[in-house]
């Protein structure tokens, strides 16, 4: 895929691109079918109360002003958002699928964004996952790679304290002025002062809840060419880091463990179920050598807008025969098209309205379910 | 592959085919050779005399009192030499290539010899690692398993001792008189005492040196369908085991552990070569739930003797053309057929000779080198 120019936004597009992103339901997916839909933030938000015309609770789309107080706010704390396509956007993040169309960043200006290696693990790590950790992002970082973790506790701290100065990023389950847990302000200060990098896709003053955190391992994942797993119990939140890096068409890799210490049971599942046994640095630069993220399949998106033809509206009987094929199991778009005899343009401003009215979610960016809350 | 009939050695037979084995370099592979070649032991150990004429240090071949006072011996420590193709022998070892013809086995008589695994691991074994095999081999034996190990320190007696009564084999690496190591004796009466079994193919009163343990390892994995590797160092001897299992197209299973231990540096390397990574018995129970060894593209050894025709003994010509044909580099037979141009019989009977002679050595059963020594 021959590179194309980098864009940048003007001050009013990224106005505009905030208001929309911010808008309720609108998520990252939305986003990019509403732009290509309209040609242009601007025009969707144009648009937005005419779509919604048809759905029970109205939308809270965010005023001039909130938008502009969002972006003053951040510049106060030295942030910047950046957009996909613009030249600052962090190349790897733009292969995945639901990649956030702005993101929240401070520092990290003079990082290798494109050799980096996420560390994940435990909050309560052992004192031996925490050396395993600093032995190994330290090395990492000293080949030249780019740690990237969560801030969190245990492993994360680990990773991001032994990668200070060689590079290190660290990516946000809340707004930018939100840093958790709070013992981490000092960690995120001396990662700024060092040069590295804070990212977030949520809003300034957002709290992070628990649902945000398996939202923010895909921008960890995915801002990776490989996920290292350290300390993992079962059904812990880094296994869903691994799970979105396998979905992100990323490298996995895992620390293993005795099976004594229920800490190592999710790394040796992992391996269990095909990630690479690592026992250094070694190993995973050996992998990553050759890694190539535009060997991406899921690489298909596009940030120029391609507009669709300008259809009717949708029919009331086409907005029902559609609501008669969804269900709670997720279906292929293209299935449902061919099932319900839809025309596919049709059915693409049919789901667009299902999403923004929170009826809809989607799931691996192709597949579609009626949402029951 | 259709079951055979299994016959039983007379006694003159069991004492011809133990002074063929025991003469000096006559391992099984030899052996099998002469039994092919001459039809019977007996006739085997007639010829002999007449096969070194050109070799220039004389063969020591035992003579028939000689065995018979090994067979004695045996007899009072209640153990018994059973013969390939003997209802006795250990069915899956006949499988491995270069099975040994003859084994002395004591106990054993209602083990479940199909439905084996071996444990090897670290004489020097962390306090995890024994708790790791008491834990794996009693559930293994619980499941109906039969432990096999080789009756060394660490984690081989923490094997047998976990499966005294659910059963154990273990293969020794010197005669039946001298148990190594001293500590363990009273545990090899202890797995006599509950039923298990002791076997090895060394001779009574042979003390077993460095070179031995390999030897023994063989066995170890021949009787198994597959190999735990529970902790081992880089270069040890249960890594010796797992590839023989592999060449044994036995599966090999290694238990993980922290990168920090240098005694999961074996079972690390193994998974990141290939072996499977367990946690536990269910894991291995799964994978040899549907092992066949029968399966085994190497078993194609018949105990049954085909007779050569009765060839022309080789000219000095032959021998001297072969001999120029031969490196330190393994060659393949047939490949050395064809560019010897000697006919096969001829060819077989040289190498026979030369083998006898000390002055080949074969490897992995097809492929034969000039030995430096």
């Amino acid at each position: 895929m021959a590179p194309r120019p980098a864009a940048t936004l003007t001050d009013t597009q990224r106005r505009d691109w905030l208001r929309l992103l911010r808008t309720d339901n609108v998520g990252p997916a939305t986003f990019r079918q509403l732009l290509t839909r309209f040609g242009s933030a601007d025009a969707a938000l144009d648009a937005l109360p005419g779509l919604l015309r048809r759905t029970a609770k109205p939308l809270r789309i965010p005023t001039q002003s909130e938008a502009e107080d969002e972006i003053a706010g951040l510049s106060r704390y030295g942030a910047r958002l950046v957009a996909g396509g613009e030249p600052d956007y962090p190349p790897l993040l733009a292969y995945i699928p639901a990649a956030p169309p702005l993101v929240t960043m401070a520092g990290g200006q003079n990082l290798d964004w494109l050799r980096t290696v996420a560390i994940v693990g435990a909050r309560n790590a052992s004192a031996a996952g925490i050396k395993m950790t600093r032995l190994l992002a330290g090395d990492l970082g000293e080949r030249g790679y780019t740690v990237v973790s969560g801030l969190a506790r245990g492993i994360d701290t680990a990773a991001h304290r032994a990668t200070l100065t060689t590079g290190t990023i660290a990516v946000l389950a809340g707004g930018f002025d939100k840093i958790y847990p709070d013992e981490n302000i000092p960690l995120a200060h001396d990662i700024l002062d060092n040069g590295g990098c804070l990212l977030t896709e949520m809003p300034l003053g957002w709290e992070p809840r628990a649902r945000d955190f398996p939202r923010r391992n895909r921008l960890v994942s995915g801002l990776s060419l490989g996920v290292v797993v350290v300390e993992a119990a079962k059904r812990s939140g880094s296994l869903i880091t691994a799970r979105l890096a396998l979905e992100q068409n990323r490298d996995v890799f895992a620390v293993p463990g005795s099976p004594l210490d229920p800490r190592a049971e999710g790394g040796n599942t992992l391996i269990q179920q095909g990630a690479k046994l690592i026992t250094g640095a070694a190993d995973i630069v050996e992998t990553l050598g050759s890694a190539d993220p535009s060997r991406n399949a899921l690489f298909d998106r596009d940030w120029e807008p391609d507009l669709l033809p300008d259809t009717p509206p949708p029919s009331e009987d086409d907005r029902s025969r559609l609501l008669s094929s969804l269900s709670a199991t997720p279906i292929d778009v293209d299935e449902l098209v061919r099932q319900s005899g839809l025309p596919a343009s049709a059915m693409q401003m049919l789901l667009l309205e299902l999403d923004l009215a929170g009826q809809i979610e989607w799931s691996s960016g192709q597949l579609v379910a009626l949402k029951y809350s």
